[in-house]
């Protein structure tokens, strides 16, 4: 693949691993972010910065954009400075941000209308799987727009899947996100009738975590709710913004999902006891603390 | 290990099986069910029939029994027919149904007072497992009575873990049943919000199957949601009887676990619709039809 001009808006903690894989695969890099500071160690490997994603994507052929909610997504994207009011025609915009399957329509639209195109391509894995280019990445868009990007999220992920038409990639993250909600639930109350009965939360773990019970977050999450560790892995906030999102879409089918609701209450209460900064396994803590006595 | 005496109560699906790998393996079995058929395969195979538990125990060294609810247990074996009025001093009584860790004390210390031991001591891996012999065995009792059991464990299951005292493995087995309830509330929302959006079931379970909200149950159960399968495996009328004894457990210790309580009450719902005979998957359609149109 010879070398192209890409922008890439959005360097937090998984945006600036990602955008490094694509400078080391020997691409030129256009940048830009809220904080500049945190683009700077992409800068000093040789990426260029741009004011504006207006400016990044005059520059580029294709622009990746990972920011934090749907509100930024649009700003970003569709505002007065964003990356559709600079776009080159035959750009292709892929917004890698877990966001609203309505709005990766839209600016499918917008782009289209332009003469670009766009795809929604949010990932799964987390900041491990961002750093060893393990990434799954679920797309929505164009089956030839896909194709044509393929050869770049090959330096970001290892399972990259098609999932349909525009606002797909972002529907197959919800039910991501709504298997992971039921999941927790199970972790922390199974763990927490383990520990309230006076069990080895390790040695529990050690058994229920081969079989028919077995999930990735027992096995991962659950070692870490058994040693204290609520540190992110993935953040609180995050998972919230994804159940609203998720909620919202459901209730648009007039679909009724009483497991995610009760999920989404929980972490709601996360939020409010203030653990929004702390991994999604940090239910354990709240929904201890519902069962603790209290001094009067 | 020489050859021993050994009874078996309980000849259904799993029983059945496991009691066979005790014969293939040259023990001399004494057994008794309480539908007679069930035991004919193991009689053709050298198995002695008995016509209670109480003389199934009184020719054995060690008496294992897989029935169906906690007041089955009590019956085969505190019952005036019962295992423990047949039993030796020395006996050892293995109960393997799940069941509840309080009758499992007590069935422990009517069996001390005899002179006798016990242990509780479910499984899970369910008809598959029983037949490979891989079942996983969750184990509660005095150690030096699990050790001396362990011989014969190994004939039925892989892996087998002493869990402390008695009723430790009735409670170990709660937390599996709490994780699988909150998993399967996960994956039949997703799945049915995956459909609801039209999109293709399998293609979803192939990318969300692998990363951070993997399971055995998306990916063993999804396929066969995907496909319109909802044949036991395992039954929803077993899982309403195990959330039920987890229910209890957990309201005596002032624990409040609402994720299981709405599994609960979803499964219930099951039974109501007449599902109570197929496997735990057909949540799907529950879930399903509470979402659909009703003619007027």
């Amino acid at each position: 693949m010879h070398s192209m001009r890409i922008g890439w808006i959005g360097t937090g903690v998984m945006g600036r691993t990602m955008c490094g894989h694509l400078i080391e695969a020997g691409h030129h890099l256009f940048v830009h972010n809220r904080t500049r500071a945190k683009a700077e160690e992409l800068l000093a490997r040789g990426a260029k910065w741009c004011d504006t994603p207006r400016a990044v994507a005059e520059r580029s052929q294709v622009v990746f954009t990972i920011v934090g909610y749907p509100r930024d997504v649009e700003t970003v994207i569709l505002g007065p400075e964003g990356v559709l009011a600079g776009a080159q025609a035959g750009a292709v915009l892929v917004d890698m941000t877990t966001s609203s399957p309505q709005l990766a329509v839209e600016i499918y639209e917008q782009a289209k209308a332009k003469g670009a195109s766009s795809l929604d391509a949010p990932v799964s894995g987390g900041d491990v799987g961002a750093r060893e280019a393990t990434l799954a990445i679920m797309v929505g868009g164009d089956r030839q727009t896909f194709d044509g990007i393929m050869p770049l999220f090959q330096y970001l992920g290892r399972h990259i899947a098609h999932m349909g038409s525009p606002g797909a990639g972002q529907h197959t993250k919800m039910c991501n996100q709504i298997l992971i909600a039921g999941t927790m639930i199970g972790v922390v109350e199974s763990l927490l009738y383990a520990r309230r009965n006076g069990m080895s939360m390790e040695a529990v773990i050690d058994v229920i975590g081969r079989g028919a019970a077995s999930s990735w977050a027992i096995n991962n999450l659950g070692p870490k709710i058994a040693r204290g560790d609520f540190n992110p892995g993935f953040f609180i906030k995050h998972f919230v913004k994804d159940m609203g999102i998720a909620l919202e879409q459901a209730a648009r089918l007039n679909l009724s999902l009483p497991g995610l609701a009760l999920a989404n209450q929980f972490y709601i209460a996360a939020k409010a006891q203030g653990a929004e900064n702390l991994g999604t396994q940090a239910l354990f803590q709240i929904l201890d603390r519902l069962n603790q006595r209290q001094e009067a």
